[in-house]
């Protein structure tokens, strides 16, 4: 178990490792029953003192989340919803003494899980097929087919096909982004475009500042450069810039990571002022960037009323935002593509770092996209396609009006796939889990959303991924299942 | 700048950090007229004393990578073969007070080199489009648009595709591996394999033994981990397990990284008793080992007289092999898309980093594979291609005996698609680029090959990329060009 300890934060030692070791728990990274090492070998191993580490275990133990039996040891308790793979208890105990550097993979443990057959899911992020434009990709998937035989039988280069880099800043014009194909690098993903900035940029000792909460598999990323996250609270006008203004003379910040268009998962849209203020922030302060935005092309009607601000990267003269673009969420989730822009040797670097991560994204996705993002169909199909989810999120926002016990807090606006929803204080949605699967729909506990100790009473639902006869019907479920989650709570 | 410095190493500090300036420098990292800090910023920084920040800046100069300016600094040297491409020279000079976390980056300085149009392409490893098995996959591609038409709507399992995980598993055991679907992991290559593994189990402190020379894109994403990198020689037969032994008294392996089959670069085979030996080895110091096995399908013949030794998987009894089988060396690497193979709690966190590095492999791409997988003409159609290529290297082993001059050396048996040139002592390969560009041939030099300190007087050739017709006319430009190094070094 390897731990970074910060010994300049001004987080205390103890609640560093406990936070640590926490976090490998609840994502499932340490397993059931495990023994944790002993005081003294904690103690010795993280060179801390042995009341420290004492500590630690206490707190683990208050916690529920171990066991100490006095004479053997401190145990790993099973959860109360946890469901052990089978492929999880082989027999090779030996493997526990081969250390690892992964400090918690929350997003994981909540993907991973395996789902009762014919559940509503209200945990994926994507859209679901019948809005999707299936027909136009089919169509270009055969065109390359015949265009570009070969395509398979090459490696692209490590930014991406030439080609594909030019369709792409054609089509980013037609959302008012403009970039250049030198400013831009194919990545498998946004989650990619997240990692390769954190493990080219980040290490023990820097900081980066996240939007608190924060999308999950990306705090998954940050921690794992075992930098130390500093969380910033959003509001509906997106990440708190005089928060950061307050902490700039106490703590050195190297980066800045936001979701400004549809902030994942409060849902919040970052204004044109606030986005300047960040911008004049992070020069004066010598910050880094990183702006990811998979969710502007499904804002086509704040778009057309140029209610919808410019991406941060439009803004920025001095090449400090890293711009990420996913496809997944307007496009093909089953295509793994993204797109990063940045300038200079940060560019330079990301894209050294992105040819030892694999070499180049596939040249044959690159070539199957290509004649999709050069046909003027594209960009009306989107819009229809903005137009029925606006008119959906709509629906969802009534219906949980209607339903939804009004303790339940609900954003009354909100961009992207996904609502925020906060139970009342005391109500911890990671237990509501295993009934929600027992009556049929899923979703993700609010708690996997923090950088650091949870807050516990709030959940994210997609409403984009069901078809149009399941999703009344999931809504129903769930409506029901939090309302007497309410009621049990009161009684 | 991050330097990691391994003070209980018998590495002197000095020429660990040398070691790692020059590496940044060598792979384009560190850009030509880049100001080093100051010996007292250096000193400073890494906490060395400024005696010997000295002379690491002393070292540097006398290599050539750096020239001292008395009153001014020290500034890296523009190479001889060092073309700044278009976008290096951004105006964007405050990025360079921004430090990284990559100490070198040597695969992709070598490929990112903007060729000239119409070269030969001797430096590629993959098998020309007419030899691939084209037709069958395009089939695929129509079968699966009809069958699957929502894959390209969903995103897939972390692991992988259910129903592609298991048509691998049918199709291995064809090979004689037998692997369980749960086993399985569905990697972007065997690229993504090797730095999975190295940035799960691998940071500073940490020792991993490379087969030595090593695929250089390797040893990237083990140098981006931090941990110390040992070189072990090669023979004909495998790595040298004898060293490995003599080794174990004075260094903790954690790790060895080996390519048994094919090595990557020099071609050998490694035999059935080293890999026991190498197993036994494994299990008596406790290491991990990474196997990584891109060319057992191009050694059919030998398959088929039972003359290729099983994978280090197949022998493994506890878990102790994580197994990586790439398909872009037989199959299409436009997919790029590749096995990764652990057990026990080891898969599990492999698989947890999987999600994070990019949330799971395109499905679409694995549901593309699948009655590719699943068709009976596959396994003719590789063999058909193992053939050919076994004639190919022939031809190319009798051209080379024939045009080149005998003080070259060249290995006798050479598996995978490559072979490895050795020229005379003291002749520099990497100065051999430009005017094999001018000549119209590229190829890979031997220094990106080596962990540590490089050797310089070999060349990588792989003779697969090329059509046909264009094979005789790249080997006649290479052998001339080699050749009249030979004679000039002479003179």
């Amino acid at each position: 178990m390897k731990i970074s300890i910060n010994r300049q934060s001004n987080v205390s030692i103890r609640e560093q490792i406990y936070l640590e070791i926490s976090q490998r728990i609840r994502s499932g990274l340490i397993e059931p029953n495990f023994k944790l090492p002993s005081v003294r070998d904690l103690s010795e191993e993280l060179s801390i003192s042995l009341v420290t580490a004492h500590h630690v275990y206490k707190m683990l133990d208050n916690s529920g989340l171990t066991e100490t039996i006095r004479g053997k040891g401190t145990f790993v308790r099973k959860g109360k919803d946890n469901t052990s793979g089978d492929h999880v208890s082989a027999p090779f105990d030996w493997q526990l003494s081969i250390s690892d550097y992964l400090p918690r993979a929350s997003f994981w443990s909540q993907s991973a899980v395996r789902l009762p057959p014919n559940i509503l899911d209200l945990a994926s992020a994507c859209v679901h097929h019948s809005l999707l434009p299936m027909h136009l990709i089919q169509e270009s998937i055969y065109q390359t087919l015949k265009k570009f035989p070969h395509a398979l039988g090459q490696y692209a280069n490590f930014q991406g096909d030439t080609d594909f880099l030019l369709a792409l800043t054609e089509y980013l014009k037609l959302l008012s982004i403009k970039l250049k194909p030198h400013q831009l690098l194919v990545t498998n993903g946004t989650q990619q475009g997240i990692d390769l900035f954190a493990r080219t940029f980040l290490g023990p000792g820097d900081t980066i500042a996240l939007e608190t909460p924060c999308f999950s598999a990306a705090i998954d990323a940050f921690r794992l450069s075992h930098a130390n996250l500093q969380p910033i609270p959003v509001d509906a006008n997106g990440i708190r810039v005089d928060i950061l203004e307050d902490l700039a003379p106490h703590i050195r910040l190297k980066a800045i990571y936001t979701v400004p268009t549809g902030q994942n998962p409060t849902g919040a849209i970052m204004s044109l002022s606030r986005r300047q203020d960040l911008l004049s922030f992070a020069r004066e302060h010598n910050v880094l960037i990183l702006e990811d935005e998979p969710h502007r092309e499904l804002e086509m009607t704040r778009i057309k009323t140029s209610a919808l601000p410019p991406p941060l990267k439009a803004l920025d003269t001095d090449g400090r935002v890293i711009y990420l673009k996913g496809f997944s969420k307007f496009l093909f989730p089953g295509m793994r593509l993204g797109l990063l822009a940045a300038d200079g040797s940060i560019y330079n670097r990301l894209l050294a770092a992105k040819s030892i991560a694999d070499l180049g994204s596939p040249l044959w996705l690159q070539k199957s996209l290509l004649p999709f993002f050069q046909n003027p169909q594209l960009l009306r199909s989107i819009s229809k396609m903005s137009s029925l989810l606006d008119a959906r999120r709509k629906n969802v926002l009534q219906t949980l009006d209607q339903l939804l016990d009004p303790r339940i807090a609900r954003p009354k606006q909100s961009a992207g796939l996904h609502l925020w929803l906060s139970m009342p204080l005391g109500i911890h949605t990671d237990y509501l889990i295993p009934e929600a699967h027992r009556r049929g729909v899923h979703f993700l506990p609010g708690s996997i959303f923090y950088p650091g100790e949870p807050e516990t009473n709030h959940l994210r639902i997609c409403w984009t991924n069901l078809a149009d006869e399941d999703l009344p019907k999931a809504l129903e479920i769930l409506c029901k299942l939090l309302n007497d989650a309410v009621k049990n709570h009161d009684a």
